[in-house]
């Protein structure tokens, strides 16, 4: 029975991970429907604003003609017990006669926080809660740090020589990393709202920031330009590749050079600028440019080190702004998988401090 | 038939591995002997200048009242065809009337280079080359450098954080990786004849550098000592735990400094102290010495990169003797493999130059 459900449980996270990218700053959802041991119906959270994965899950069902009284829901995050952008999802499980719900974690968000789960039982519906849950913590690591704290997730992403260097001395970093590690990078922004940089990228490659993976939504952009000096350059009548496609926010002492040109804060204090991102509704921060990555390290959630198989001797670090003269004041990090893309590789980590 | 070949080839490789660090200048060789599909006898090569595997897995069979007419012998490197410490095995093969033998690969001593296996052919015996060449030859990397060679096997192996480095500005190492990764050390010290380190880290940490595990031989210790400053310490009264156990070879402009209390060598630059220690019989060197990595990168044969989940931000930088400008120029590595040790892990790689 256990292992039963652990098989459907699997299959709702699965799906759940196909909004990914899409979702935000909503949970990615998913939902089957089980009968006499046979998958029913299946359902995911599509896209933000949309229907719930219970509810296409249920319409899933219908559509091929079964009844669902009577069966059980499996679901990775706890249906919702307020109106939102959508009826209540709890209220409908209770509606069309569902006899189990099974459900991998409660809903962190207070609006929600056990009483969908309550309400399910009360009207007689046997409900079990934790399945996987920590699988299901992982998949909306996101989602649960923006509803709780309203900051953005913020990660890390790197790409590093063996040696550690993000960069030459003469500022070359082309490329460091080969292929399938630049396509995984491509993943990692599908995942995060919003890409972060500093003028000096911008101004040095002329980026698009953009996800070049089908499939993938137009990602907001954000720019740490201090002096204002990609304004400067775009008065110059210089074209930034940035503005093609997607939301281009700029952080900078002095908004006066965007006005009428770009989306500009006078904010330029890390904490700062992630909860102002915050307020606009971002739930995650993807961090890329090498060279602001150090500022943002004590309030990262997640580092993506990508490794190439190259040494430089030399170059550019990218945690200078630390000052560690003693091992044992080191920060240090959790590494949660190692990942071998082709000729380079891929380390998680979590902060440990 | 194929399928069984590579499982008794396979437990011939475990065999031969059992002699790891004391056959050196000599290759680690396995044999099994199997007869109507049964295993009746396996050896190993023990120790430099004792039995060769095919002999021992011979007597092995004979101890146990078997009769190995017929029979068939696995072993992972061409029985040799000369006289060196012990008598030729092919003729004793030929001598005790096998019918099969299969050898993974030949054996790239000039002294023998096929001969063996002619030998045994001509003698009726039906003799197959190749099988699970690839793993044979990975087995005995030390053992085809030095034999074609006469230089000693190069690997460098480095405890660094994960922004690359291997000591604090300060010089604080201790420690960057876990216990784990310590241990694998002491499994890679194991595997070779010397361990190299600079002056600079015997007088700061004073080790032992002997290979702490179980049935480990004592190691030849290679230190990099310019200036003469052990020797001057020495002679200041100071005792080195180096000379604790094992020999002690020393590289310096000045030999004088160690006459009568050490073994030393007026000769400093890489290249040529590589050529003294393959005189001197020592198939394989470990550098372990940080700061003098560098200087034999060039000369290395493979790369060992233990990574602690540290970040020390500056530091101290293995190889900054190089001078990469661009990305293109950069030393290339081909990763062999990634290894987990608890919170560390080791990146193990060969030169790709």
């Amino acid at each position: 029975m256990r292992d039963e459900d652990e098989k459907f449980m699997r299959l709702a996270l699965e799906l759940a991970k196909r909004g990914e990218g899409w979702t935000n700053p909503n949970p990615m959802v998913g939902a089957v429907i089980v009968k006499d041991g046979k998958i029913i119906g299946v359902g995911w959270h599509r896209k933000f604003g949309e229907k719930h994965a219970e509810i296409n899950a249920i319409e899933d069902a219908k559509a091929k003609g079964y009844d669902v009284r009577g069966a059980t829901m499996y679901v990775t995050l706890e249906p919702c017990s307020h109106w939102g952008k959508q009826p209540p999802c709890a209220d409908r499980i209770i509606q069309e006669g569902f006899k189990r719900v099974v459900v991998a974690m409660e809903d962190p968000n207070p609006l929600v926080a056990g009483q969908g789960i309550e309400k399910m039982r009360k009207a007689g519906i046997e409900v079990e809660v934790g399945l996987l849950e920590e699988e299901a913590r992982k998949l909306n690591e996101i989602f649960l740090k923006y509803i709780t704290t309203k900051l953005p997730f913020v990660s890390i992403k790197l790409a590093l020589t063996l040696d550690g260097f993000i960069a030459t001395e003469t500022g070359s970093s082309k490329w460091i990393t080969g292929e399938k590690a630049r396509q995984r990078v491509q993943e990692l922004r599908r995942k995060h709202m919003a890409i972060m940089v500093g003028s000096g990228t911008v101004l040095a490659d002329n980026p698009r920031l953009n996800c070049r993976l089908e499939n993938c939504p137009e990602k907001v952009k954000v720019i740490l330009d201090r002096s204002g000096r990609v304004a400067d350059e775009m008065r110059k009548g210089r074209k930034f590749r940035l503005f093609e496609d997607g939301r281009v926010i700029f952080f900078t002492e002095k908004p006066e050079k965007f006005k009428g040109i770009a989306e500009a804060y006078p904010i330029t204090e890390p904490a700062k600028i992630l909860k102002k991102l915050g307020e606009l509704g971002i739930d995650s921060v993807l961090v890329e440019g090498g060279r602001i990555a150090c500022q943002f390290l004590s309030l990262a959630d997640k580092l993506y080190l990508f490794y190439g198989p190259k040494l430089f001797g030399r170059g550019i670090k990218p945690f200078e702004c630390l000052k560690v003269e003693n091992t044992k004041e080191a920060p240090l990090l959790r590494i949660e998988s190692i990942e071998r893309l082709g000729e380079s590789f891929l380390v998680t980590a979590y902060p440990g401090w």
